[in-house]
């Protein structure tokens, strides 16, 4: 496994498609909004992202049944039929630069093939604080997008301010191949998930989508996605704290410590 | 040398053969597992994989002849003639997550062209403390392989387990190719080669693969494998003594110092 | 995308051109020098060079647009029709040592289509403290430009002298291909935009070229330059800092936090 | 540029070749050894070895010419007829180990073209405090070269020991393409360039291949080559301390700084 690829297991004829990603980041706000969006409309699996840039261990899911680490594609029929949606998600982004760039391109290159119609992206821009009156940003990819700012009902983000991470490769990306697309931003501390600001997106998107998507317990998703995390968390710092026992005995040079 | 390859020495023809991978790792349980099987067995080589992502030393083996690092693959052919065996272990895993996953779809390859009736890889779980009554997790990659768990008597693993390196990339990396898998992994308190814990792993795959296998040395396998190891990491500690040095005076402003 | 390339937006005829590289890097001095040049003589864009060796953010510039990082060629037809100019500019070099030899690699071979009949590249050589009468080095990359030390009135620069990034590099990769490159140095501090160097080195290569180029607001170029880049430079602090914070909590045991 | 490579400047018809490296390392004794026959035996160029996986800076040699760094071919017609010599040395060792195996494979894919009879290596093994009798070890490829051992008058190098960089690598990637080699390695302290050790391996070397060299003014290319390191040390270390500098305030998030 040399080069990253999406395994499908459907090819479904979509109209127009939307492309909504939302994968883990500073807050978790897109995970925790793609995560309702595919729990709460009626959505089927697309197909599955698997990369040599993701983290070098597997996961266990239920009943002891390990999986790889991955982004999944989902997509939902429209009910009126003028706009489907393809929502992406998934366990990790790319551990490195390079993989960074090789996944957005192929997740374009997927975008071009079933001729989407436009890519939003969502994220955290970390402010390190809590604040009042978070803001949402909405950072487009071509100036004949700027009704997309107003619809939305979001913000300008100051100028120079680099996006880092997928949500804002893949827009850029999409601009090289003349596919809309539009990156948002909720305000947020950035060191817990962001229920609120996630459902101050998923509003915006609703609306802007014309979306029949029921809100009210989006506490429940972001709940559940907690204690997944604090379980794996916990995992993690009991391996962690082996790693450190591990770099000072265990027989090579390198930086990668072995629990398998 | 730009790829990971495996040279191989044999070609027999196997019947369905299950494959055991024991690789450096956490109390060294894998690597001690199949390096008994590997002795304690009638077993002929089969091939030797080689990779640009191992360390890059040479390692000394007997009366001063050296060898590249690699990891090696034996085959065992059973005596009812029924289910042979291939058995893989080495110096090292991958220095590179990309190299993690190149190594291990490499090893798929080969499992896919022999034909290949299941893979058992076998790691630690590492607890950081010593336990009155160590577990074994067996993670399987398909519910229909959870008859598996039973016949070898193993727990299973607690949901959301991060199980790290080619021991779990192998079984997750089988389960997209439709190859049946289970990860065998000892709690271990993960700072020194667990005996113990190889031992319960061994008489559990002698059992469930019905392996006329004697388990009474494996202390002996053990012992020899700890004066090995433990004369490298002299051997290492010196060099690495001399490492700090070079990294002030040497001249070159890399992170690599030359012992060569 | 896993390469490099360049999308060209225009394909001139030019005639014999001159290629002047200025990338950002000690003292800023060649992307000072670039930046001037192409806002003060009449040029058009030639096309822009994308990376997956860049970092893996993007930028928001004017109006809440965002574009991914790159590098970019404009190109200026010389009035008296002799010699034409490209000039090459952007916001990163390569983040990686491989990624440096292959943009310069993509570059040369721009050049070679172009039929460029030399390169002049721009840097910085830091000195750690300012000098009364810092000085403006010239390197050449082969034996017979050495009249072009003398006509651009720089001085040589000391045997064994190591030139880090692409400055160095395209006019070593130059010299491999047969063509003529010079690389200019200036001496600076390295810890500011060093507009006076940059002035020093311009007034050489206006001379040098016989090109008709207003020096006198090289000030105004440098200080929106320099708000430029303090902008960026806090935003990056204040990201920094959530950075540090989500390395203790981020569900993943990775170097790259997610401002997405 | 993406893959190393060798640039010939010559095809001579060599007959059963020895190929003997001496790169940059522990004592510098390999590049000491490598450079004195090279100025000490009628030598020509056979060719050049560029790749990106050595740093990213260029060198200034004599004159303020630049060149890319790079691994050097010579040749020496053996006067008798019956066996000459290739000689490689050079600036670096990679920067990566991915770089190291490409390299070495590289450079072995050279010897098989060139029908070399066998491969000599030479290298520094450090051990941190000087000896009153330092060993030189010898570390064959295959166990029938163990007459080389006796005939080179050289010691078996302890079972287990790694040996680091190209030294090693080179000879062990031999031994898979049925290449005789042999590793020598001189005990030095490691943080100085040891002419001793490197005196004590020519006299081996010598004698084994029966050449006509005079070792009696070492000393003169060490010294020589002493004065060019300290220069660049001197000059890497100014560099250095801007290096820090930069790292604080550079508009950038990376782990390279820019000098160009």
């Amino acid at each position: 496994m040399k080069n990253s690829f999406i395994k499908y297991v459907d090819k479904p004829l979509l109209k127009n498609p939307i492309v909504i990603v939302g994968l883990p980041g500073v807050g978790n706000i897109g995970k925790i909004c793609a995560a309702h969006l595919i729990n709460h409309l009626a959505t089927k699996k697309l197909g599955t992202l698997y990369s040599p840039h993701f983290p070098y261990h597997i996961v266990v899911s239920g009943k002891g049944v390990l999986r790889l680490l991955n982004n999944e594609l989902f997509y939902h029929l429209s009910e009126r039929g003028d706009r489907d949606l393809i929502i992406i998600t998934g366990d990790y982004q790319s551990q490195t630069i390079f993989g960074q760039y090789e996944i957005a391109g192929l997740i374009i290159n997927c975008c071009k093939e079933l001729e989407v119609s436009g890519i939003v992206t969502i994220g955290g821009f970390a402010v390190g604080k809590t604040k009042d009156q978070p803001s949402i940003f909405g950072i487009i990819n071509h100036e004949s997008l700027s009704s997309w700012i107003e619809q939305l009902n979001v913000e300008y983000c100051e100028e120079g301010s680099p996006i880092v991470g997928a949500a804002g490769l893949l827009i850029g990306l999409a601009k090289l191949h003349g596919i809309d697309g539009i990156c948002l931003l909720g305000e947020t501390p950035g060191f817990f998930a962001d229920i609120n600001a996630a459902k101050s997106i998923l509003e915006r998107i609703k609306s802007f989508l014309d979306l029949e998507v029921d809100l009210s317990n989006l506490e429940e998703t972001a709940a559940e996605f907690k204690g997944k995390i604090e379980k794996i968390q916990k995992l993690e710092r009991e391996a962690g704290s082996i790693k450190k026992i591990l770099e000072k005995i265990a027989p090579n040079d390198n930086d990668l410590s072995y629990f398998g």
